[in-house]
């Protein structure tokens, strides 16, 4: 999308470390982290709800998901990390880009 | 697992409420809550970590949001919501056997 920082980033428009970057999504760092390791993963499709992602397309989710756990030593995640997706203005979704927020390197605080 | 929570709720053998059960998950209601709703959606089979679930297994993870996703209105969730999966210890994953938070209901703070 036109004005989506996340698309802009993805499409070299915008200076960004990527830390890794494949078909289905992009890694980089959270410009205002939340942990000692706050990492972002974005899908490289631009839909910002899970509601609005076709059947065949929610899964990269877990996919996603799935290819960070087996990354978690090399990005120091050694001794596990937290998982948050926000939805919504309960929630302070700020991009309207789906992203899955990777915090850890550190022991986290209860939520 | 003989000695899982989750498993014993699926299988009827601890009572609690279940607001909802198909053949991928459950979804009930966290007994400590952290916010105005706090609900945990189970996928069925009882894996801990993410990393041990087979490829074609860790897509369940975005098929069950996508699944609560459409049942927001009626779960409450009317302006959002926030998803949370905890890994491990520094995340204080507390059920080995996967399980994803949804909290709403209300405006959360930042985590």
């Amino acid at each position: 999308m036109d004005n989506c920082i996340f698309c802009k980033i993805r499409n070299g428009e915008i200076k960004s470390e990527i830390i890794y970057k494949d078909e289905d999504f992009m890694l980089i760092k959270d410009i205002e982290p939340q942990a000692k390791i706050h990492l972002l993963a974005i899908p490289t499709k631009h839909i910002g709800l899970i509601e609005n992602m076709p059947e065949d397309y929610v899964t990269i989710i877990g996919k996603v998901m799935g290819k960070v756990s087996h990354m978690q030593k090399k990005l120091g995640l050694t001794n596990g990390y937290r998982l948050i997706i926000n939805q919504g203005k309960d929630a302070n979704q700020t991009v309207n880009h789906l992203h899955i927020h990777i915090l850890g390197g550190e022991k986290l605080k209860d939520f």
